[in-house]
């Protein structure tokens, strides 16, 4: 099924560059020159006469999507992005270029020259840490350093909100009044997350040193856009990618990784088990503005031609570092598979369903050893060190039906990593935590407090969970379900599932729709725990609904398009986009008219304003007003 | 856009009466003879040998498509269904046929020749309690009998489970074994339900007299399967259906009920407002399997042209008399919108968001009277038990924004509808409590807590909710989230959104999406509610998957077709669905493969059997599985 790649040919996809509709791109300037925070701006109209006319400013949201949506930007696949963060890395002074790769497979290849025509056209050297040095933004963190990355991240996280609820005050006569009511939200149940008002530097610099939060930023991937995964923060969420033996092709994985980030993926897992995995991943990470995951595992399997036992520490540890130098931000890690959980799970339903933890299960039962990955923990430790690579303790174990949901094998292997977390923050390097899988919402809790408790608090990263295994087609639902409950708990990242999970490959139609059904519920998380700036969008959206700006309706939703196409399919002329009125009830059938209506009337009784509308009707009914409030104070 | 419609073209949908793949109408036998409960039986493939080479007994679902799907029922939407419980109603020799239509609206209706091409062809004239009967199933039940309808639906609810577990028990030598595995479920986190292991025809009759539960079953409606709604039942969904002015024909809402009850509504609303709502409601009822509900205010403010200060009581009365006597099973009535009520809504961010609630409103506010649907409670309740028809008490209050969730109106409407509850039960008629709408996820526990107690644990019934207002085209997913919660905590019946909402009408494949998304819902409540049967779908969904019985995998499933078809698009050969690898990770790189491999491995050291294998592991590493246990116990 692959279709042919010649590097020459690359191009990046048109659906992947062009701005969202009313949309901007804008950068908030930091302390430094050449710290600029992207942002999205959307724009809004203004309110119809009839409901008042005031001005709506511009919300900013989150943007994942790097140069690629800035008209301003050139975008050139075959060359990657620019490098941002170069210039911080080198300043810091502790890492040096090196003369070529270190990794004897990675030198291999860049001698192959059967690859001349898949070679991504960027020749620079690697980063590695000066001798004794240590490059994570944990080191840097634990000794008090703020790095330009931390206050991007701060700058990132605030999403604008001062300057919006600002604009709102300035927007005219009752604009106090506004940015009151637009800034407004329900007190969150953060269930212990505490999440300040305004995220400062220093916030997110000791949330950092602490553990909570990690920053996946390799030395060798400066092409990033600073972000953060951590339950202070807004919850993140991780799309896959990748070929596997029998479908897919470079272009087709570079033009989901842009497709993955347009829509709010905020890092990506290249999980290429096929050929060329090694190219392939040069490709993603030169043109990749988010953070990448690869489970190295993968990788070293297909050196040994997929025989789990030929595995090696030393071709293990070659992956590393071949993957290191080309900038993988983060590496999952199966060291918690150990020999010890395996006959745990010998009566499940569903066996061992992890790629990674099944293959190191293999291994550890063909040689009566223990996982070598967790036996050389420390030296995985200080390779990770060298370049800033972090740990994503993988759950090998994770169970992969309802039926083995937190039995022993996964809780094992969970307290495992707890002790694994540990061992690696001796070496200050970061770590988050993987967790299942298929769980149903009963026991979802459970996996969230113990991973608290057990991990000491660092940042868990979900698969979904699956709240049941009935509805292969609509596991990106079942999942999204309980993903939005983790994440209001205190998971950090989801990773998504799309609707092709359990039978096929996504293509990009299912990584968007795995992707907004993820956004949907990271942000559904983030209302649920009193996010301080997450409410503003679903306010404005909730007042340009009432006030039938229909534009305003698509362009502030997670996907414009298919909210468009969506309202088109039934009233498709344009006039009706300015109507008042909608294809569900009709013109004459409204209850947004109605209300208006309600409120018209009372107005026409002299009482203008919302205020004095509201102690209007009160003076006209006050008996009923006050038992109402009896009413309403009787809960 | 309505495509004309005559009476003698109207045809089925096909794509609505074929059979299932692999599934197979069954019939339980009740006590009479004429008491036979649907379900839908699916068979599955004997496991591959190399897996085992056990027998799998078929599964058995809730069916709610009635004859539909049945090959051996002749259907003919002109005719209508069989009058399944007509004898049942009959014999209790409490009601009486009545000469012909009570409603003055009915009966100028069945005098206009204007209107023959659009009859159905059924005319049984209506039933009525006699004079000082009350025909309602909680009547009965206070009164200690237990009807057909209660049998039936105890039947219903056990799903087979015993027979079931039986069949597995003598599928061969491990079948005690087997049985016990594929029975096993986790421990629900029940918050107050409390779901019987086997569901009597007592229970029922008890949970509908204290009013937990609800059988909607308007003796007019006697084509109608029965069902019920409580918490201690398993979790239903509803769809909407309907026409607008805009939308829409009879022979397009005939088949999205054929469709909607295809995929697994439990019951259908029929929230058409455009013209012809009457003939409409008459081919929906007569060819429905399952409730029917309806907002009669909708087509009462019809009949004044559109303006809600012209409604009045008699004519809201002779429409609800009209629809009764057509066999409409719920009624959603706004009776709990008060005039106190209102002004507690003008700094909404979203105003009244319910067609019903508004038009209330409205005509509180022009007549400035408390709600007409308030002052003549009782004398609806007269009307109610005279047929059996139960209240859906609307909402008319409910959030449409985030923002405005839970607030003062709307709380204040719900305190109100608990009076009314308490108003109903006094005339033993059924009730259920209508629920919001758009709520962030910290706050639905209170929406349900509220509800229970307010309500005294009459059923609620909620749209959604919503957990968020930011993905206009995704609101099925943004609901589902919400609904899988609120089901949980406590939510009998979950009304389906569909991904047009806010946008646009639902199309077919829109009736589909949403229902499909809140069977995934309902299930996930019942999982976590610890629902006796609920689990065993589940398990053997993952009991094929993890054999690689492809075909079963789709056939379990809630839409096989879909699955199939996902399954298809990457790997399409037949041999595929055979094959023990899927396109995710290819025939090298199966994790399933290797688990399988890791049992090989152990089994080929002389341990057959999953026990002893598990034994013999531990034998190989015993101080590790002890290790492992102690550190299972720490949690």
């Amino acid at each position: 099924m692959n279709k042919p790649f010649t590097a020459a040919q690359a191009q990046v996809d048109a659906a992947a560059v062009a701005p969202l509709p009313h949309s901007r791109k804008i950068h908030l300037q930091g302390t430094r020159p050449d710290l600029r925070v992207p942002m999205r701006e959307i724009t809004q109209a203004d309110t119809p006469t009839a409901f008042g006319g005031e001005k709506n400013p511009p919300i900013f949201v989150y943007d994942c999507s790097g140069p690629y949506t800035d008209p301003d930007a050139r975008i050139d696949v075959r060359s990657g992005l620019p490098a941002l963060r170069a210039a911080w890395i080198a300043e810091r002074g502790d890492s040096e270029v090196l003369a070529g790769l270190s990794s004897r497979y990675g030198q291999a290849r860049a001698a192959d020259p059967g690859l001349d025509g898949l070679r991504f056209n960027l020749r620079r050297t690697p980063r590695r840490a000066r001798a004794g040095a240590n490059v994570t933004q944990m080191h840097y963190a634990r000794r008090g350093i703020i790095t330009p990355e931390m206050e991007f991240i701060a700058i990132r996280e605030n999403l604008n909100r001062s300057a919006y609820l600002a604009s709102l005050a300035a927007s005219g006569p009752k604009g106090a009044q506004l940015a009151e009511r637009m800034g407004r939200r329900h007190p969150g149940q953060s269930l212990g997350a505490t999440i300040p008002d305004e995220i400062s530097p220093e916030f997110v610099r000791a949330e950092v040193a602490a553990g909570r939060a990690i920053i996946p930023a390799n030395i060798n991937h400066p092409e990033s856009e600073p972000m953060i995964i951590g339950r202070n923060f807004l919850t993140k969420i991780n799309a896959n990618i990748g070929n596997s033996a029998v479908s897919s092709s470079i272009q087709e994985e570079v033009d989901k990784l842009t497709w993955a980030i347009r829509w709010g993926g905020d890092t990506v897992m290249d999980l290429s088990t096929g050929r060329n995995i090694h190219e392939t991943r040069e490709w993603i990470l030169r043109n990749s503005p988010v953070p990448i995951g690869t489970v190295p595992i993968y990788q070293a399997l297909e050196k040994v031609d997929g025989r789990a036992e030929d595995l090696t520490w030393e071709i293990f540890r070659d992956t590393l570092i071949e993957q290191a130098e080309q900038g993988v931000d983060y590496f999952t890690i199966h060291a918690g598979v150990l020999l010890k959980h395996v006959p745990l799970t010998a009566n499940r339903m569903t066996g061992i369903v992890s790629r990674g933890g099944s293959i190191l299960a293999k291994w550890c039962l063909a040689h009566h050893q223990e996982n070598f990955l967790y036996t050389h923990f420390e030296e995985i430790c200080a390779i990770m060190k060298a370049y800033d690579v972090a740990f994503s303790l993988g759950d090998g174990l994770r169970p992969g039906s309802i039926w083995d949901a937190n039995d022993e094998a996964q809780l094992g292997e969970l307290a495992t990593l707890g002790e694994l977390t540990a061992v690696a923050w001796r070496h200050d390097v970061q770590v988050m935590i993987e967790g299942p899988g298929h769980v149903p919402m009963q026991l979802i809790r459970e996996n969230m407090d113990l991973e608290l408790d057990w991990c000491k608090e660092a940042p868990f990263y979900t698969l979904g969970p699956l709240t049941t295994d009935i509805a292969p087609g609509y596991d990106h639902i079942t999942s999204a379900i309980g993903a939005a409950q983790i994440g209001w708990y205190g998971c950090a990242m989801l990773c998504y599932v799309t609707p092709k999970e359990h039978l096929g490959l996504p293509d990009k139609d299912d990584v968007k729709t795995g992707i907004i059904s993820y956004k949907i519920a990271a942000h559904a998380a983030d209302l649920a725990k009193g996010h301080p700036a997450s409410q503003i969008r679903d306010n404005a959206m909730s007042k340009a609904r009432f006030e039938f700006r229909w534009e305003d309706q698509f362009n502030l939703g997670l996907d414009p398009d298919t909210a468009r196409s969506y309202h088109d399919e039934t009233l498709p002329a344009e006039g009706a986009k300015l109507a008042h009125f909608c294809s569900m009830c009709g013109p004459h059938f409204c209850s947004m008219k109605i209300t208006q209506d309600v409120r018209d009337y009372a107005a026409s009784q002299g009482l203008a304003e919302n205020e004095v509308l509201a102690k209007g009707m009160e003076a006209k009914a006050v008996e009923f007003v006050k038992s109402g409030a009896e009413v309403y104070r009787k809960q």
